[in-house]
């Protein structure tokens, strides 16, 4: 067995690794960690956890820990900047790293210190972490020591647009109309995540620039080269995030100019969607459909859901894309990329399907 | 007292109608129509109208019948098509009339055929009908012996742009990326709103195009024509609209490029709030506010909210705005509308704000 | 105009006062009073506000204060303990008040104690308080210096009950199963009031004994001597209530076991609901309704649904009672006990009905 | 590989089922049915299924047919009398079926008809079917060949009081209290699961009796005298439904004295816990908890949460008890009695855990 630790196991991502994980036949969670419940057992804290069999890879009894144990892998589930100092002393210890925070997934320190207004406590590493997006990058995750699991949005809106950037078919210029659920917004309690608050609701948030969106340029400018379609002026990218009163799903609404002669091949929806399906032709967990997804399909699983479609009036490419925001938006996107960086099949312990409805 | 008919009273406008004329000062109910309930009484369809006090300018024991009454005003709940047949009743007998429906909302009887796949009944009525947005035709409404209530998108998305366009800062390129509440698809039960269905989830609809879209585009031509900005090319607008869990409201986030002059003048929140505040500084029903908006802010009233602000890196001008997609986005806006016609101030009936939390 | 203050504004029973007095014609709210917010504005805290019109009873730009203006009349919205203190100040200087904690809701101050763990602050003043339940108290009310508003619970058990014990049918043993919606927990965030964790989910709590029980106790033994028919050795109540995952309303099942002799008679569905309707015939907002009551039908509204019905099998009487916990559990129903205080209609400013759906 | 049947498969039961056995290590699922949607495949109804991988025990090109295929095993998720019919013919074919019906639950033919008002189809094989609680029948759920299946609303109030009756500590009078989230009503839209009715809402329903009544009693009365405690005189039961505003789960708050000596000695919560610890022991899917059960802790899992307490001022037992509907309450279930039917190990691909938050 490998052993595992997780490092802010009360987080809901932390709670999510944990269901993962009891049904998961390589990893055994040997070590947790949380500074607000140290001395407390994982039952205390989440009490469902009792549910957990004898022979599960989680014991329920399990004390949290400040600091985690020395082990073979570690989910790294706390806040930016925090998280860096924390993934950088597992590392020198060995330990291989999946970091569900934003500090390794730029890799440019400037724009990094330009979202997150904080200087970056290791931007030595940026070098060596790897974007873990396994459906671009599952070579290189196969051989990193820390890997940068993307962000929810940008999950979302990257597995939308690579194709169409890969092909070169659409203007650089982009609207990215993001809908989350609420857990999004994480465990701790707010005045917008309260229930007679969020409840019945729908806002914007993030006007004035969310920290999604240099992740999602960064993305689709790479996929733009590597398809051989570089964008020579960068991309002008709009990204909107909206609360949505539901714990779990998000949704990206894409909308991008197709180019004119790209137009002609793909105002026809067969033609668009054949692009898309060849694109992910062998990915396990992304799927292009042919009604529009609804998020609750992924509720639960590391599916993601992909419709593509032409505004023939307005000659525009849309892409409606949809997930799972703590599982392929986060935990079982973890996961996956763990199951690269030790060399088993990506979809160990994954194989379930949204809990429908 | 002016007496009314509500032609199909068993919708949700219907029952708000209901619920809004109980409190209103000058009209009085004094007929109600549904082709489904003929000879059963309102509090047989609708319970909670036990709580009308006697002295109700609603009775909850009112037989509903086939047809309406001879009335001085008639409020028109149906469906497209079928609205039409009933309005021109209505008028030939001398009623003044709000349609509901989309039925005399476009001016261009093509449009109309092309988007509602079937030949308009009542072709020649549609030169006599207003538009029924207070905010841009209140003279031409008082005049009028049709008003054509908006559509809930449209009103939402219409309000959101329209200083835009009259002030003519943005290019003739949008997306409207919209978000609806569930009572926007009525009150008959199909599988897509079945609760265990749209609970918990959010999915995009009307991707090959929703009928909302030519009335926004209607409007926001003219809008731009009046504000002295007309628009030579034509406007290319991508609508989409969504789902989302929650009964009530309706949010529009809409996405344009400024004009490079515009972007030099507007990139500063205060200049553009300035614009949009003066555009509509005597509305009592629009508030241009300083933070995002929630559709709960509306909830059973007729107020609408909006927030303009530039997307700065991106030169881009987005507006939220939202409202209650019942209220203002049907029966509050068809009683003030109504209010217009008789010559009563338009806020007559309609001084609650928004049910919160 | 009565000059009133609302003392603790920033809670969501102070929030529904201001949209309720905001329409009201004969009260003017001239103070508003909240620790944590002094010095900013009503719509800074609440931006929905801005819907207010020029013309109402509430400004929008009020500033919100430490202490009370002296005003005719003081709504307090703070927690037991606080309010009491408050409310002590407020009588001195001869303002009527409408206390919405439980400190002035029980006559004893040794079961006060008891249940609430603290030293009665103003144990003198209990005798002269009045229970403000309009439907039993009407006329103590008109002449009370404090009113002591009902808990929400409180109001739905005690409206459901009420005519079984005035009529002596039941035995002394009885079932209160109560579920609300969350608002009821109030404005400030906590763990079990995040979205995530209420949303999807229902949960029982309170176990080892609510507030809501004495005074549900005590109620319903003043009720039954009232009728006529007291109970000989006290009344054995369990109440056990449930969060429910919806902002408004809350919703009381009660069973109690009918007297052999009051079986034979109320068996019939109607002789029981006869029973109920002539006990609350001349009431503005209570309605036995013939079927089953919903929540929402009470949405922002002070009207109470009830149902009677008998298990003949198990000789049970079931009574099923609803309302909007923030309306006839807490503002409105303040607003109602202030129209009392002041010699007014009772219904003044309480005209509409339930948003629905 | 146990060649599986799912007949009626377009039910949300059928389509847990599928998500459960596509994860079933030795059930494959060779044949399915349903009447409104033969000759389409499974992911036209369901287009999820998309997500299934090759290697999974159900493919979501599968063909929906009239008939089953004849099988080893078959899940039957009709309504009530059909479900009878098809049970029937697939016996005498030799497959073993788990009966997701009423129709096989009750031994009393004449109870049964009593309250489902009709005639039995199939009265002589009430004596041959097991009512599907593994535990209390698992030995005789291992020889059978027809499996009842409990009802969701039966499953939850059983299992929360069966260590009472067991063990002769309550009075044979007894109140049921029970929520259910509306996936409970199925997957045919109807105006009472219209998500903008029963959105922010809740209601009871059953009043004039629900039929998991009779279900309850029948397995109390039997469990009482498997403890050595039956029930001179039968049992007063009154169970009384709730519809809440969520998908999945479902909770019984569960009232009955306790006998006076029961009272002296399980007054001490430590004492009754131990009771119910003991009767559960061995379970893996029932957990007798310390903290009050959120239906959530289960959501997707077949766990069940079990929470005894006792209200000392009232000398009355009230235990909480809650899983989800459509698992523990229908499919899992199911598979967990198909498991022992044959011969697997009850918790054959059931090791997953409640999806939270």
């Amino acid at each position: 067995m490998i052993s595992v630790s997780i490092v802010n196991v009360t987080s809901y991502t932390g709670l999510e690794l944990l269901r993962l994980l009891a049904c998961h036949p390589q990893f055994e969670v040997v070590s947790v960690t949380a500074r607000s419940a140290v001395g407390q057992r994982l039952c205390d804290v989440f009490p469902q956890l009792r549910a957990l069999t004898a022979s599960s890879s989680v014991h329920p009894e399990m004390v949290i820990t400040e600091k985690p144990a020395r082990t073979d892998l570690a989910f790294v589930c706390l806040p930016h900047a925090a998280a860096a100092e924390a993934v950088l002393e597992l590392v020198q210890q060995g330990t291989k790293v999946v970091d569900l925070s934003a500090d390794f997934r730029l890799h440019d320190v400037a724009v990094y210190e330009q979202w997150y207004k904080h200087v970056h406590p290791a931007p030595q590493m940026l070098e060596t972490a790897v974007f873990g997006l396994c459906e671009r990058y599952r070579e290189q995750i196969a051989q990193a020591s820390i890997v940068a699991n993307p962000g929810c949005y940008a999950t979302t809106a990257i597995l939308a647009l690579l194709p169409a950037f890969a092909a070169g078919i659409v203007e650089p210029d982009v609207v990215v109309d993001g809908k989350s659920g609420i857990s999004g917004a994480g465990r701790s309690p707010k005045q917008n995540t309260h229930y007679s608050e969020a409840n019945e609701d729908i806002s914007a948030y993030g006007l004035d620039g969310h920290r999604h969106q240099p992740e999602i340029v960064q993305e689709l400018i790479a996929g733009a080269e590597a398809g051989g379609h570089p964008l020579a002026n960068g991309l002008r990218l709009t990204f909107i995030p909206h609360l949505v009163p539901m714990t779990r799903g998000i949704l990206a609404t894409c909308y991008a100019s197709l180019k004119p002669e790209a137009f002609e091949r793909y105002a026809s929806k067969e033609a668009l969607r054949e692009l898309y399906t060849e694109y992910y032709a062998d990915e396990p967990f992304v799927h292009v459909v042919d009604t529009p997804p609804h998020t609750k399909w992924s509720y639960g699983s590391n599916h993601c859901f992909i419709y593509p479609v032409v505004d023939k009036q307005a000659q525009r490419l849309i892409v409606v894309s949809c997930l799972d925001n703590l599982m392929k938006g986060a935990s079982s996107q973890a996961v996956q990329n763990a199951n690269r960086l030790f060399g088993l099949s990506e979809t160990t312990g994954l194989a379930g399907i949204g809990v429908y409805p």
